[in-house]
Formats: structure tokens, C-alpha cells, sequence
């Protein structure tokens, strides 16, 4: 972890600086999966499956038995828990629903917005060492909440052609309708065009490595919608004297063990908390099953030891990361300042693993500094927003004029008469 | 105006087919552009203002005299309009405002979310034949209601180097922070990385031609937020025996006359309808400014005759047009069967123009099929949604137990560590 006291802030910006994340070198390599998908379906699905995860089996959709059976392979605490925090993400997704209000701008003028389910969806489960299964909640909880029609779910199966059963029971928890045995860049492309066995969605969901990533973003210039663009996962911690070193250096850990890449940055009011924690670390990280993984992502995390709360959250706020813990005294007041990140952690009892699976949050959220324009994954990702008007004779009476005048300075005459040839016969 | 009379099913989708919007030839062009605004910033800007706009100046800022001198440009009855569409956009748009909700999910666990305003946000208004003063306001309104801190205004200048005063006022009338006198792409790249004039943005808005689109989609695949994609303008009808033949016919011309890439689909339940609407059409395009653009759109339009409002509203969503007018007796049952629009007209006395101009829903709407997966622009678009949790030592001994349990079966110990660690001391 390299130290940085007290920098000025023109030293700031070589400090926050992240890795460049670059897909555009992988554009043609997955371009040519996309296209093979596009005009030759299940066939090169299949073929690349075979191809990039080892796998043989010709079965592209996982059957209803399956489903039903990954119950009984589930340790029942785990059942448990995927099942508690599925109901306090509900909780607070369902919060979000946005009732039709409408709104009369001008006597007999009615406008309204409402929000619309978008019909079909897939989400995308990446593979990898571990079941995310804690990623079908955070997804599949905001489709079905908006009533999306149909729900897919794609995600790589192992080397027997078997899905873990974590992921079927979450998938089976909130309603997907489809789940697929398929990964990586085939996955997107079969989602984005359909095949004989995979819909075609609207909108494509889910994490994923530089190559998923590289087929979100070509599908997205194609018109097919994604949830937002991906980096490496981010944590950043706000402390002061007060916060303790453990838990401290804990946090840290839990954001360095995602992934070599993970960026971990640290600031504090307070010298003697940064010391203290990297003693913390140096115990802690001994111990980890991924150690080797933590160790490469804390030798390119930084701490900053910085004068007073407001320069630090000035600091967070040019950084804009994923996830902000506040290990402050006060954390609260503090908050109130953040006007750039994915979402916040307040205070002592907040570490980001709850957030990442249970508190009722999203953990789909914004990383790479998209946290200044892109909010995480919520109900809203989910619908399209449709305004409505509908006027009365007196209200075209009242609008009418301003509406020919602004047609004409625009020198759009025809919409001047499409108001015209109503007024004449009002 | 190519009629089908009761197509099957099977036929729509040749039917209701869109020409290609195709912006991939152009991004070597455009790349180029963007490039070197991004390495030689103002001189950039500069030498392809001549080169395109041939205009000749060397002041991209517009002086605060020069947005003083507006008002005083413009007719009374022109400010007044402007004005009036003001107000109702302004009604409309702060009824969406989101009040930040506290959702204890389970004792202990306080989870909420809060709109905050982006920081700095880019508006570019294209030029051509007509000052789009009204996408002035369409953008400008909901950027201050939303609070960013920072509002710039790109619009390209004439040949004299001025800015049409209908701009500058609604400009300075929502609250744009400074204007620059730059159009095309050059603009798009100025506010994407910032030169020594123009400041750097997070998110570009509004509309442009196929260039501005291009440079647009690839300052997102860079990092920099975009509005929504982009294509040619269209409206889609529903009919019946009821409609006004000449109100139709007034509101198909009303499109027709943005460009002759516009698409104007007419769906009736009545072929009578059909019929006296294109003689209404003929009657009135004669006498159209703009009859040559109009005449050009109309010819790749088409009229459908379909059985039954079922299956017209079925056709509907299926092409999720930009804007659908419903002229139907029972249009306001009907509206609730909308799933895919970008905004919706309602009866007879509701022309798309009302909502073009000033009924106060927003005009920047998702065309080209993206209305499935798309909202158009509204507050929302301002904002990030940043979630926030804060737990008490309580909320943490009930949480716990089920993070730990879910990161262990993720095999992210670490993850579970940061909770153990803590409960240990509670």
C-alpha cells in the first residue's frame, strides 16, 4: 500500500488515477463471435461454448427438473440466507415503484408519466471461481418487481454442463422464466439476437470480464440496451481517528480479494488509524484463502492521510467510487456531502459486504468513475418511463397559440396547422 | 403512401421495417475529429468550425452582452410563448422530483437512496435551417431543477458567427451557465474532454445529425454519458371511423416536414378513414413551406387497415414508436394498453405538436425501436440515484449470520471476515 501525506491537490488527480480499463483492443475478437451467433445461432453458441469453457452437452436450457431438484442440493442455512436477503432487497426495490402522476400544466392540458415494465430481459450470471447467486437476487428482484414479461437468465455451466444449484434456487426464488447454460461473449450475442432456444431480450444485465464487457458495449451501439458499462470493482474509506484499525483493515480486504485488479483506496484524517491499520492488514490478510489475490490488488491501493472532513470528501467526490464506506464520527453529517458514488456505507456497523448481499441495496453499481453520470441498478433500470397528454378543447384553446407561434419561429409551419385546423372548428 | 390492407401477422415486421440508421461508416471521421479536439483543444475547435460551419471567429464563448441583447432581438409574442411552454415544462418536470425514502429493511438496517444532481452537464442544440429554441428549454428546464452545478450550451453559430437570439433567450430563461458558439462534432469532443474554453462534461444531451450521433456514441464507449441513441424522427397513428380525416392528415404532415428520413406510420381501423385522409394530404401539403421534405417523407410511409383495436395497439408496440397519437374514440382505454412509446397523444384534440413545443412533457424522446427499452429525457436523466445504508449494532447482529453465509458459499471469506470481526466485539 503506498502512503501519500498530506497531498496538494494538484498531486490528487496521479493519485486517484485509475488503470485504463481497455476493450477496444478485444472489439474484433468478440465482434467475430457476435456476428457468428447473429447468423449461425445455437450452432455457434454451442461451438464456442465448447471452445472457450470446455464443456460438451447439447442442451442449452436448463429443464424444469433441474430447477426443481437444486433445492434439495442446497445446505439449508444457505437456503436461509439467500431467502432473508431476498426479501430485504424486495423491501427496498419495491420502495421504488413511481405511481402515475398527472399534472395539468395549463387548464384542460393533462400529462402524465408512467412507468412501463420493458417486456423482455436478460440477465447475465458470470462464471468463474464462485456462484454469484447473490447477483441473481440483486437482478432478478427489480425485473420481476417491474413485471417484465420475460425474464432470461444466461451463465456459464462447468465443465459437466451443470449450473450451481445456488443459482438455480435464487433464479427459481425471484421467477426467472429461462435459464441457459451459456457464458461469455456467446451468451450476450444469443440474448442480443435470439436463437432457436435464447430470446432475444431489449436489455442485457450483468457483470462480467473485459470480453463480456467488450460485447455489452458493441450490442449497445447495435440498439440493444445495457445496464451500464463496467470496470473493476472499487472501494473507497473515509476514517478518522475513531474508526477502528480491524475493521478498517477488514474492508479492505474484502475489496482486494474480488479480484487483482480491485481498487482499494484509503483515506484518513488520521496518521496513526493508517499505521494501526496496516498492522491490522499485515495479520489479517495472512490468513485468507485468497491471499495471493489480496495481496496483488493491496500492492497498487494507496492511503491518503489528508487534512480535515471536507478536504477528504472533496477527495471522494473527484474519485467517485463504487462503494464508499464512512468510518467517521461523524459519519452521518458527512454523507450529506457525497455527490459522487455508487453507494455508501455509514459508520463503524456498515462494512460493504453488507451491502454486496443483503442489506436491500443494489450491489450492481457503477465503478471506473461512472459514478458521476450513472446511477447503480434499481427498479428504474427495469421500465421505460412513458408521458402521456391529453387535451380538452378549452385546454387547445388555451396552448394553442404559444404552440403555433414557437412551430413557426422554428419554421415548422406544418405543426403550426396541425394545431390551426383544430382551433378553426372549436 | 403505400397502403396494406389487413396484413397478416407474419407481413408486419416488413411493414414496419425502419431504413438502417447506419453511423458505423462514419466513426473513422468522426474519431479523427474527436482526437484531435481531444489533443489540440480550442485550435481544434476552431479549425473545423471554419472548415464546416465556415464561419470565421475567434471567440467561441458567447458574451454575457451578447445574452443580454437577446430579448431585445425577439418579438413580444415570440418571448411570451417562450415563456408560456416554460412554465408548463417546468410544472411537468419538478412533479418528478424523488424524495429520499428510509426503508429499515430489517431492524437495525437503514437503507435509502437520493437523487443527486450530475455536476456539469453539456447541451448541444444543432443548427441547420431552424434555431431549436425549444430543445433549449427541453433540456435546460430539468438541468436546473435537478441542480447541476455546471450547464454549458453548444450550438453552432452562422455564418457571421451569430447565435440566434430565440436560443440565447431560452438560454439565459432556464439558467445555462455559459453558451459556446460550436456545432458538430468538434462540439461534442470540446464538451467530452474539455479545452482551455469550453469545460469538460459528464454527460452530453440532444439531438444532432448522423455525425453528432457518431461522435456521441463513441464518447460513451469512452467513458462520457450520452442522453440515449439516436435516429430519424417519426410519429405512428391509431385511427378510427371517429378521427377528423383532415386532423390526421395535419398531424401526419406535422412529421413528414422534419425530414425526409422521417417515418410516419398511420394505423386505422377504417379504410374510409384511410381514404379521406389522403385526400386531405394532397390537399394540404400543396400549400407547405416545406412541401418538397414533406413530399419525399410521405413517400416511404405507409398506411396499415387492421381489424380491431386489439391487434392496432398490438402493431403499436411492436414498432414502439417515438410518438403514437391514438384518435380513437375509446383513445384513453386504449393508452393503457401503450407498453412500448416514447410519448403518447391522446384523442383528438392532442397533435404531436402540443407536446413538440409546450404541453410541458419532454420532446427528447427514444426513436428508431429504442422506446422498448428507452424513457425519454425527464429528471431522471439529471440525476444519479445514490443508495445509502447505515446499520446499528442491532442490525448488524441480525444481518450478520446471513452475509457470512452467503460469502462463504461465494467463496469470499473475506467478505464474511469484515462481518465476524465486528460481531465479535458486539
Amino acid at each position: 500500500m503506498k502512503i501519500f501525506y498530506h497531498p496538494d491537490k494538484e498531486e490528487w488527480p496521479a493519485i486517484l488515477k485509475r488503470p485504463a480499463f481497455e476493450v477496444a483492443a478485444l472489439r474484433e475478437t468478440v465482434g467475430k463471435i457476435l456476428k457468428d451467433v447473429q447468423t449461425q445461432g445455437d450452432a455457434a453458441v454451442l461451438a464456442y461454448s465448447r471452445q472457450f469453457d470446455l464443456t460438451s452437452f447439447n442442451d442449452l436450457s436448463v429443464s424444469a427438473e433441474e430447477l426443481d431438484a437444486a433445492a434439495s442440493r442446497l445446505a439449508p442455512a444457505l437456503k436461509t440466507a439467500i431467502e432473508t436477503a431476498y426479501r430485504n432487497i424486495l423491501k427496498f426495490h419495491v420502495a421504488q415503484h413511481a405511481p402515475v402522476q398527472t399534472i395539468e400544466t395549463m387548464e384542460g392540458v393533462f400529462c402524465s408519466r408512467k412507468s412501463v415494465a420493458i417486456d423482455r430481459v436478460g440477465l447475465y450470471i458470470p462464471g468463474g471461481s464462485a456462484p454469484l447467486f447473490s447477483t441473481v437476487l440483486m437482478l432478478g428482484v427489480p425485473a420481476k418487481l417491474a413485471g417484465c414479461r420475460r425474464i432470461v437468465l444466461c451463465t456459464p455451466p462447468d465443465k459437466t454442463g451443470q449450473v450451481h444449484p445456488a443459482i438455480l434456487f435464487a433464479a427459481r426464488l425471484v421467477g426467472v422464466d429461462a435459464v441457459f447454460r451459456v457464458g461469455g461473449v456467446q451468451a450476450i450475442a444469443a440474448m442480443a439476437y435470439g436463437t432457436a432456444t435464447v430470446p432475444k431480450v431489449d436489455k442485457i444485465f450483468g457483470p462480467g470480464n473485459q470480453y463480456v464487457t467488450a460485447a455489452k458495449q458493441l450490442i449497445q451501439a447495435e440498439g440493444v440496451a445495457i445496464d451500464m458499462p463496467a470496470g473493476p470493482s472499487e472501494v473507497m474509506l473515509i476514517t478518522d481517528d475513531e474508526a477502528n484499525p480491524d475493521y478498517v483493515a477488514a474492508d479492505l480486504l474484502s475489496q482486494a480479494e474480488h479480484g487483482p485488479d480491485s481498487q482499494v483506496i484509503l483515506i484518513s484524517l488520521s496518521a496513526r488509524l493508517v499505521e494501526e491499520t496496516l498492522k491490522a492488514l499485515a495479520r489479517q490478510i495472512e490468513t485468507l484463502p485468497r491471499k495471493e489475490i489480496a495481496v496483488r490488488a493491496m500492492a497498487s491501493s494507496a492511503a491518503v492521510i489528508i487534512d480535515g472532513a471536507k478536504a477528504a470528501m472533496e477527495m471522494a467526490n473527484e474519485y467517485a467510487p463504487e462503494h464508499l464506506i464512512l468510518a467517521t464520527k461523524d459519519a452521518e453529517t458527512m454523507a450529506e456531502g457525497v455527490v459522487n458514488a455508487g453507494s455508501v456505507f455509514i459508520g463503524g456497523y456498515s462494512p460493504e459486504s453488507v451491502g454486496d448481499y443483503a442489506s436491500g441495496t443494489n450491489h450492481t453499481l457503477p465503478t471506473n468513475g461512472y459514478a458521476r453520470a450513472y446511477s447503480g441498478v434499481s427498479l428504474d433500470s427495469f421500465v421505460k418511463k412513458i408521458t402521456f397528454q391529453r387535451l380538452t378543447p378549452d385546454g387547445l384553446r388555451a396552448i394553442g397559440p404559444t404552440v403555433m407561434e414557437m412551430a413557426r419561429a422554428e419554421l415548422l409551419e406544418a405543426h403550426a396547422r396541425a394545431v390551426e385546423i383544430r382551433l378553426k372548428d372549436l
